[in-house]
């Protein structure tokens, strides 16, 4: 097989675009500089446009789960009581960090593959007064399930005044976040999915709700304080020694998003589900989510007639192309394909022709070609430059 | 569109593996320092296995061109007579070297898109007794044929003693060359094309019978002059400055082709071009060469339905896609897939995917998927695993 090939389609970490490389590559400079300062200025205000808030969104050096960790130590309190609605692996890991402060948690349990329903959330809360912060996972990885986190807050609100926190790691950035107009309280998000980077950077935007609460809690912890990082970033510094090749592509992979136009890079990410989800429809192969919540950035399928292990690693051999397993339960029974970031139409397509080749080595009984036409059909109807 | 995202499937330059960039990148180092010769220690053996040499390869930096023009001014002298088969672009560019010494030139002209026939060859040289070198192409990337270069020394050698110089720069390391057992004076390539690198390089090699020539050629010029790369390689150096960075990369892209393992480098040329002619196959689509005479390394595709310039301009606007157009009297008759180096089957499969719809959109009625389901077919017909 050809060398040094592989084709990264797992819900991230997603492939790096070459400019982001090579602006990661820049000679490192002095992070107490003008230089980094200037970096930070220049990151700012389109990092903001991505997660809807005029409120700064704070950059932690840190993976995913430090940044939902920060949420949590900031905004709650030991002995607080909270509310997680679990619908997959990442709720499952809010509950745990919450575990982990002695929060008293409460769960609200959804099927994994369904989304939440916002007034099923509002129904619980009216038994449960005192809770004190709502958590939610926007885009569900696990399961690829997008849950309506757009409703919540104006669901609950009648009945409830926790804030609402919120895990975007695996769309923020692919797909549109309106943080200010949602009223949501604290969004976070991770650089390795819809960002276009290595793992290793966190943001977080918290509410002026949010900072009240912030702003009273007198045990933030330190690393993950983030009133420390939000004085900083006013002088456009950081608290601590900043990732700064990750900084470095960081502002180049905005620039990518913003050439392209936001609009349409969610347009991309909406165009690209359809097609991967018209191939297995085309194949009569079942998706585990319904239409109306499935994610733009990953597609969990749930094959009823063939070993999806066995395909993965079929395709790994055949084409070096990865994709995901289940987690949790649903290990072995699923597997998901990621189409987020630095990935486009073409590359779905030929994610598509190999897994119909793959299927077909490990004998399933499929007709070539027709999951590849389904989806070019929608990328005619549906594409950009129709 | 995504930003930053270009298919190059043109046939040369071609994509640069990943590890191949990043060697490139390593620190420059002396020149004249243990480190080069070491360099070109490791080189030197496998260059040898992809011509099928015992000989040298001397390397030149140069393009493919400066190569030809080696082999020129080395192995004939001015008023010398010389047969070039001239069945493409390149044929003709060996013409234009050759006067441009003041060579006396016949050539042998070959319908393009058709390979030459040996016998045709020798018949043409019993005319010609006085020619000292013949000029082949072995692949014409102008027309996507592939020359029986093999059968030339042994078809020729009863009628004509003449060197036989061949110019290799579109498929040696792609398709099998055996130097050495075919009786090739000199073979010539460049490092942009089945190499996997940059342009920057050439490789050139000479049998016992030419280095006779080329030490009795008083005038070899000064840079192009191969009897001091040879005495500088055989003490593992070079006569001027090498470029460094291609030789990383070069040392690095042999390594990915050992791996690999030649007989499977070439078997997948042979399969993607397989895969490519089918789908054109496939849609009705003619294709310039015929079945026998087509290269491993690049298809051209000669439309009779639709305009080839419009359907190339669609498809870099839509995908970011780049084929080749045509050259010469071709020009705006035919495009050309290059399918060689850094390339595998399933960007075969997307590059089909891509002009399937690109051809819907140029107002060519096809069927999708169908020629994405043909050249399936092949893969897993004749599929490395099968």
């Amino acid at each position: 097989m050809l060398q040094d090939q592989h084709y990264l389609r797992i819900p991230g970490p997603t492939p790096i675009p070459p400019s982001v490389q090579r602006a990661m590559a820049q000679p490192m400079i002095g992070h107490r500089g003008d230089e980094t300062s200037e970096l930070l200025l220049s990151i700012k205000p389109m990092l903001k446009k991505v997660f809807g808030t005029k409120q700064d969104v704070l950059i932690i050096a840190g993976s995913g789960t430090s940044g939902l960790e920060a949420a949590v130590v900031n905004a709650v309190k030991p002995l607080d009581e909270v509310l997680v609605i679990v619908s997959g692996a990442f709720g499952e890991r809010f509950v745990k960090i919450c575990k982990a402060y002695g929060i008293k948690v409460h769960t609200y349990d959804v099927e994994w593959g369904k989304a939440f329903d916002p007034e099923d959330v509002r129904d619980f809360l009216q038994y449960f007064p005192m809770v004190k912060a709502v958590f939610a996972t926007y885009c569900e990885t696990s399961t690829g399930v997008m849950n309506p986190v757009d409703q919540l807050a104006k669901t609950i609100k009648e009945v409830s005044d926790a804030l609402i926190i919120v895990d975007g790691v695996s769309c923020v950035g692919g797909v549109e976040t309106k943080m200010d107009e949602w009223d949501v309280d604290m969004m976070v998000t991770g650089s390795q999915k819809a960002f276009m980077l290595p793992a290793g950077l966190t943001f977080i935007a918290a509410s002026n709700r949010a900072w009240a609460v912030i702003d009273s809690n007198p045990n933030r912890g330190f690393y993950l304080d983030l009133k420390k990082y939000k004085e900083n970033l006013d002088k456009n510094t950081t608290p601590f020694t900043p990732a700064l090749s990750l900084l470095f592509g960081l502002e180049d992979a905005l620039k990518l998003m913003e050439a392209e136009g936001l609009t349409q890079v969610y347009a991309r990410h909406a165009l690209m589900k359809e097609m991967t989800r018209a191939a297995f429809r085309a194949h009569d192969i079942p998706l585990l989510a319904d239409e109306e919540n499935a994610s733009d950035t990953v597609t969990a399928v749930q094959p009823e007639d063939f070993d999806a292990e066995l395909l993965r690693k079929v395709l790994k051999q055949e084409f070096g192309l990865s994709v995901a397993g289940g987690q949790g339960h649903l290990k072995g029974q699923i597997f998901r394909v990621g189409h987020m970031g630095y990935c486009s139409p073409a590359d779905v397509l030929q994610t598509i022709s190999m897994m119909e080749i793959g299927l077909l080595k490990i004998g399933k009984k499929i007709e070539l070609g027709k999951g590849i036409a389904a989806a070019q059909q929608i990328y005619l109807a549906k594409g950009e430059d129709n």
